[in-house]
């Protein structure tokens, strides 16, 4: 039924340094029955081409407007499916809705379809079939990137070293390649599919990886002419930046569906965020200096780069700043409001977050306090999530307050704003210092983070390995894992906690929302027994005390190849040397059943 | 007929420090009678709202799809017309294409179309009529931007400060509105116009200037609630990047038109350059360093920025490097490639521009060297244009060559590469250290550039006055003139030059030129006669004496609002301090008679 096997790591992962956190027990949950980026099918029974393209009758081509969607694109969730996989398909779709115009709805007897189905691997038909198609989310192929991945094919993508042109790019070595799997490797003339005029792409999420159908372990299959592109194809993070260019090309996206707003204050129009004309004092547009960089280009340009900010130290405790955005018009009627901010002042100094929303005759005009920050006076830049629920076009505004000048060197600071219609992450962890902590960390040593609570009460922690796994390819690993914890809803709360799925995600702090390729991995609980115990039972039963929290602790499940410390290194996962986890406990047992009948063709 | 006037400039303007050339006669082209931006029509005869929108029957809105226009757009030239507002109207076209996938053809009895007459005004409706409709280019409306705005309102936009929002971005100061023309000035509700989700843009080319429909001189009707902005509204340069954006995502836009590619070396993937596997060694993709900046991040950042370098003291002499560029599929027959490089090695380096076509098999191999660089070594960047003819699907390639590795200090540097299908500017000037000659040249002082030859053959200049024209809200001017000289074809040519257009734009060096906002002027030469004389005659006869040519120079024609120093000191006119400018000498005497009949509706 699915792959999770328990790795019990040996005594050698024990950390014995004092500065050393102890290393905690671990297990892991293995993908496709590989160590690194779960992807394609070997040897699998389907009739596949190109490895994870299924091929029903003649090919269909990107070129051909004929295999293109029309939105919002209808779709089943085949029962069969493992439910994490159902959860990770909603995962993958709100990225599409994030990035890109692309849509989908739940079935409901049209001609074209998805299907989701679990069968012999991860696969999936090149473009729309016109007559409703098979989507095969196998075992291990329950991983947001994969669900993305088999999507670009339905919407016409083909793999990346099938391009006209990537004999420029990489070298096949066919000899290395499994007998009779060679065609995996076929390249497409230049009227078959076209490159939308842009460039190779080695981060696509459409790669293959090095190691991809080779017969010999350890040798690859394909190399690249660019040689510091060989750890990166293969990427399983996100979309790339060009993915997500191509697809909104191809499908003549005028804009993302659930993206609201964004800023970081680059440009004096401080993307038309007004000034209150009622309030005491304004926020001010600031250029970085040394000590006082700007969040945005923070370790990248010392030249450039701006911020917000609200001098606390002068006027009369009580004054105030109300920065308002644009009025915006949402869809849905949830969003999620991120922002890093720092504070220097006074620990009487507050941050409030309002909106401000349509009074019901067209005016934007009702104020409601949605959150407050105050005293966090560590001068260090920090993310910030609050959760909106607005369904009538609003603003979201910063009020920043002096709480005793007298006392301030400071101030607020604020930057790198965005909304989105979609859901704040329910807990977050910051972990600083973390480029020195993948350093200094003996191998297997661990780290937990504090206990949050799910919204439906649940107690849950994330257990970091800075230095996890290793191999000649990829190098080291930072493994996750997630636990539950006793917490003080515990009584209330069902037991064991099945059908609840815990979603890991390595924040990209790339300023820009959309180009993130932040990196996610999901488990669903379920009622597997080990060594005679509910393996999500309630945590004082099955669990061990921790003294550190004063709380009983679960068994630690997750991945030792979460995320390589060479992808780490690259991008903005480590900006401000902060390692940015968000963590989701969500009740998705509601997806136990899903599927529908297909409705016969008229 | 027109609106040209004689400025004779007065002895005040005749430099007379050593260091500062002498100024030279120069002569206005005025436009729309007014001292700064040609823009709206105050007191017009035609039924006008908003300044320059033509209502016909109904309101037609931006929100509207039924206004939406399919592409190409028929249109129709009027026969009365300026011929140089002929010209301008498709170098507006060509903007369009370049940055957007809006598309025009001359009308063949198409039910919908823009015919441009000229009535007394610049104006349009808004959106398409479905019916046919008019764009009117009255006298002074003969440039580009102008023509820009019009074809957008034609294409669905109102001006920027209708938003709905637009109070909390701009004060309207009604009591300052000529009495009668209030109704300019107002806004339309969001169930009318959509803002695309993109904020208020100042530096919209829909924008109104400060002084619009003002009744008291130098009082204003707009005021900026960011001080910053007051300025730049009502700019005439250019589309701003969010008209751009808001263009592309009302249309659907995929990609621009005749944009082909474009490079500034910013990442390790070259953009899908590629280096030659069958010459002697590589570019080598390099990071700026202090006194080896990369041209695309000059000034702007220190600790970024990367450009190709191919160095020429090692090896051996004649020893060589291709960079070539990814397959490009053209959809014209003529390109133009724009570069930036430096040469810091031996006068005997070569920088080689090849092209590598399609050799009628499908296979791209066909080699052609189009222009060849050398020896230009004095370590600062410089523009290269170099056109192209290719209509089959090809590369374009650079070849370094090293010319004496032993009298080499340094090498080949590439940066900032696009690729466009237009036309190539005929001739170019750079002046270095322009920020410093703003400021050291006395008022009226010229300096002229050197003689180029238009492809026909005539012999011209510019005359730049760096220093010409002030006003208390606009602050100094820079001028530029252009004249014709002597030459060594003035036997064969034609006298006068009559139905010449010349174009005089000052480029914005933005590294993206999608989002560049260069500044162009034209005139076009006609039969007029000053003090007895042909005013387009051959210099020889109708011109003065400059030993520093050793040639005649006629009369020079130009404006002296062309830019402002404030527009200057934005963006990157002024990058690594140089001034460009672009100059064109065309014949565009084919578009005297371009008037068709209208076919009667079916």
């Amino acid at each position: 039924m699915d792959t999770w096997r328990i790795l019990l790591l040996a005594a050698a992962l024990v950390a014995s340094a004092n500065t050393i956190p102890i290393s905690q027990e671990v297990h892991e949950v293995y993908e496709n029955g590989e160590d690194e980026n779960p992807i394609l099918n070997k040897g699998s029974d389907a009739k596949l081409f190109e490895g994870d393209i299924y091929v029903p009758e003649g090919r269909n081509a990107l070129i051909d407007k004929g295999a293109r969607w029309k939105f919002p694109i209808p779709y089943i969730l085949g029962d069969d499916l493992d439910l994490n996989a159902k959860g990770c398909v909603h995962q993958a779709f709100e990225m599409y809705r994030l990035k890109s115009c692309i849509d989908f709805k739940p079935y409901e007897g049209e001609r074209t379809y998805i299907k989701f189905e679990k069968r012999g691997g991860c696969f999936s038909s090149v473009g729309d079939q016109q007559t409703g198609q098979i989507l095969s989310l196998g075992p291990g192929c329950d991983h947001k990137a994969v669900i993305e991945h088999e999507l670009l094919h339905a919407l016409g993508f083909y793999h990346e070293q099938s391009r006209t042109d990537r004999d420029d790019y990489v070298d096949i070595w066919l000899d290395q390649v499994t007998d009779g799997l060679q065609h995996n490797f076929n390249k497409y003339n230049d009227d078959y599919i076209t490159d939308q005029n842009t460039p190779y792409d080695y981060e696509s999420v459409m790669h293959y990886r090095p190691f991809s159908f080779n017969k010999n372990e350890s040798i690859p299959t394909i190399t690249t002419k660019i040689p510091e592109f060989y750890n990166i194809i293969g990427q399983y993070l996100d979309f790339s930046k060009m993915d997500t260019l191509r697809l909104n090309r191809m499908y003549n996206c005028s804009g993302p569906l659930t993206f609201l707003d964004q800023c970081s204050f680059e440009f004096a129009n401080i993307c038309g965020m007004i000034q209150s004309s009622i309030d005491d004092d304004n926020w001010i547009h600031t250029q970085s200096t040394a000590g006082h960089e700007d969040h945005t280009l923070l370790g990248q340009c010392r030249d450039a780069g701006y911020y917000m900010y609200f001098n606390t130290q002068k006027g009369k405790a009580q004054e105030s700043a109300l920065l308002e955005s644009r009025t915006l018009y949402p869809k849905r009627n949830f969003q999620c409001l991120q922002f890093f901010y720092k504070m220097t002042g006074s620990p009487q100094d507050r941050l409030v977050v309002w909106t401000k929303v349509d009074d019901g005759t067209g005016t934007v005009r009702r104020m409601k306090k949605i959150h407050t920050i105050t005293g966090a006076s560590d001068s260090k830049w920090k993310i910030a999530h609050v959760p909106l629920e607005v369904d009538v076009k609003f603003r979201y505004a910063f009020q920043g307050v002096r709480g005793d000048p007298l006392s301030s060197t400071g101030g607020l600071f604020l930057d790198d704003i965005s909304l989105s219609e979609t859901r704040c992450p329910q807990a977050f962890w910051t972990i600083p210092n973390f480029p020195r902590i993948m350093e200094t960390f003996e191998r297997g040593a661990t780290m937990d983070s504090p206990i949050f609570y799910s919204p439906e009460g649940y107690a849950f922690g994330v257990r970091v390995m800075p230095l996890s796994h290793y191999t000649d390819y990829t190098g080291n690993y930072t493994a996750l894992y997630f636990f539950l914890a006793s917490g003080q809803n515990d009584v209330a709360m069902q037991w064991p906690a099945v059908n609840r799925q815990a979603t890991l995600i390595v924040m990209d702090q790339d300023p820009d929302i959309k180009q993130r390729m932040s990196t996610a991995r999901s488990l669903t609980t379920d009622l597997r027994v080990e060594n005679g115990k509910y393996l999500w039972d309630n945590p004082s039963k099955v669990g061990t005390y921790d003294p550190s929290c004063t709380c009983y602790k679960g068994p630690a499940w997750g991945w030792r190849n979460m995320v390589k410390h060479f992808d780490l290194r690259r991008r903005s996962y480590l900006k401000n040397d902060d390692l940015i986890i968000f963590i989701n406990f969500e009740d998705i047992s509601s997806m136990i059943k899903t599927e529908v009948p297909i409705k016969p063709a008229e």
